[in-house]
């Protein structure tokens, strides 16, 4: 096991009615709240009857707090949101950034509340992918309304610039929420695709973290095994019952586990290759990242799948899928199940038919590798990543 | 899935040499710090060439810290330990209370740190199990040399009153360490015994939380499954090759995680039937903890199964031991298995084998009761604890 420093202090709050809880919790922080959130689902009737939006705000103002306001955030959050919320919160002197919504709201509340206390932009950090700059970060609190990302409880924040086709992730402790509040009936209402592409998000993360080339990690492999087998366990039951609590809850705490650093740390290096080829796909064509994964996941399988590797599908086949047979057979059969589990919650198998064609994708690929080569199961080249892309085309 | 509350902000520094970060995380606290230890084993030469106690003295020294001692703790943490060092601090103005060793020093530090604090007798508290008048505690950091007790990242603390026969739990979170050191070499040199029985604890920790009679909680029982894989995978490698840094490793993280509040979150009510059994076997007998839990949990398995609760065994012995047949057959199994398990580790199966006889089977199912039943998966009264004992002589 590689050494590593482990520390999360998220204070999560968990849980049926816990948006009472808000304003006391949020008033540690100070008097003058920004609500960050999307394109309206917030406002439409929830199992509380009510809206989400009405909840937080009295639960907001019982505690005296000031509420100001930043809606209309994009699914692929955009800089522009950015500059915008930033400038909200040096005009009215926010202290606290409270995202309501899915992964993208909160990676945009992240970046705004490192922006607002931030001279220079903070888009060139997300360019360089170094967070040094950002001294002073406002705090970030969250309410979660999809899982999928695990932004709750992380310091991770990805932000597109459509102008320059660029979707880049930017990591650090710094951007970890203060608290965030997980009511699972808040999903309620999330979509199949939007559930379909949340589940594959939070197995992408989990395989992104489990196939790595080394023999040692054992206790986070077999944990992170556990969280795979939740989600395809409860995946399907959530897709059929989108209202079954404990299919929602099960999902919501595997997505916040998924990516809060508890696995990956004692592992490294960790892969990552398939997530930054996506990026380049919602760059290009703003499509949803979990359809995205669930496209790419299976070609990188089979891609980078080798004899030196092949010890890390053998596990995954045989405690995840429960598969006998020879180590090649199981490995093979692995990569089969996931991509029939894929295709099981209704997520694309080829790019085409999200609309994709040829047209960039040696574009992609090289914008893919710019900064060197991806993964750590195989190191992939742009000449790889084209491969793949080919092969999912 | 049960509400709850989750926050965890215990700093954990994992690793190789992470020793040399103690100075700089302790001075964070103050300027004096008492170092709490046991019986000697951290002055014994260590992989490094020097001992645990040489280390950390220059760690703290060079961060121009002041150091008090309390040595001499023992196995089974005593009362007059706790008003000792908390005279100590008092005295000498400790701004931090630094255990050094397995989960008693911890304990027994946590207890000191409360008691340092408290006007009233702190043992009154463990009596009534009611935290509440403790308004203040000390910070408590620890560095772990014995992978068991997971007191390195909970809230717990268990003491002993040999006057009168107690061995006592208390549960708060301004017990919590605010960081711990783990480094696995410091458990190259703990013995065969210990190393067996620190893994039966880690392994009875996981099943109290995991024999729980509800089906909910699926994540938590995955994960968990993951915990206990770990532990009997490398408790056999550890026991042979005391210095194999990966199985050391491996079994340290997992003592941690099993138990610091994650996988009980959610998951409602939790058993611990075991753990209070055993306490009377400890209090009366001044025994090993985890030996006397590797006695009596299969008893307590044969005991409690019933056709309700038998799906939870059924998990257990399909995922974690692979068994197949009928869910009686895997039911069953599973308990055998977790005997044999027991057994191939060296741990006694009879409470004669530990020079327990029948002479106070009666008191301390009595006293065990004292507070109402014990258990989830069965409610266990006097006569019930008894039958179990009587199982189990």
């Amino acid at each position: 096991m590689e050494n590593f420093n482990y520390y999360i202090p998220t204070k999560i709050l968990f849980g049926k009615g816990k948006i009472k809880s808000l304003g006391k919790e949020a008033s540690k922080y100070g008097k003058n709240i920004l609500m960050v959130y999307g394109k309206g689902s917030i406002f439409k009737e929830n199992c509380y009857g009510t809206s989400l939006y009405q909840q937080a705000k009295e639960s907001l103002e019982e505690a005296g707090l000031t509420i100001f306001e930043l809606p209309d955030i994009d699914p692929n959050p955009r800089i522009e949101s950015v500059y915008e919320g930033a400038k909200l919160c040096r005009d009215c002197k926010i202290d606290l950034v409270l995202a309501i919504g899915g992964g993208s709201t909160i990676d945009c509340a992240k970046a705004i509340a490192g922006q607002a206390k931030y001279e220079g932009d903070i888009w060139k950090c997300y360019e360089s992918k170094d967070p040094r700059p950002l001294q002073e970060v406002l705090p970030i609190a969250s309410i979660l309304t999809v899982s999928a990302t695990g932004s709750e409880m992380n310091g991770n924040s990805v932000i597109s610039n459509l102008s320059c086709h660029k979707k880049i992730g930017l990591s650090t402790s710094k951007f970890r929420p203060v608290f965030s509040i997980l009511d699972p009936s808040y999903t309620f209402t999330v979509n199949r695709k939007q559930t379909a592409s949340g589940c594959v998000d939070i197995m992408s993360h989990i395989f992104e973290q489990y196939f790595t080339p080394d023999h040692g990690g054992y206790l986070q492999n077999r944990t992170m095994e556990g969280v795979l087998k939740t989600v395809i366990h409860y995946a399907p039951i959530a897709l059929e019952h989108p209202d079954n609590y404990e299919a929602r809850a099960n999902l919501m705490w595997a997505s916040t586990w998924a990516l809060n650093d508890m696995f990956e740390k004692g592992k490294i290096p960790t892969d990552w290759a398939t997530h930054q080829m996506e990026h380049e796909l919602s760059a290009f064509y703003d499509i949803t990242h979990g359809i995205g994964l669930g496209i790419l996941t299976p070609y990188w399988m089979k891609y980078v799948l080798s004899e030196e590797n092949r010890h890390r599908f053998v596990d995954y086949g045989r405690e995840v899928w429960k598969l006998t047979g020879s180590e090649e057979e199981i490995a093979e059969g692995s990569i089969q199940k996931t991509r029939e589990f894929f295709t099981s919650l209704g997520i694309p198998a080829r790019l085409q038919e999200v609309g994709i064609g040829e047209e960039n994708l040696e574009a992609m690929a090289k914008q893919a590798t710019q900064q060197g080569p991806l993964g750590a199961m195989k190191e992939l080249y742009e000449e790889d990543v084209l491969a793949i892309l080919k092969m999912a085309l």
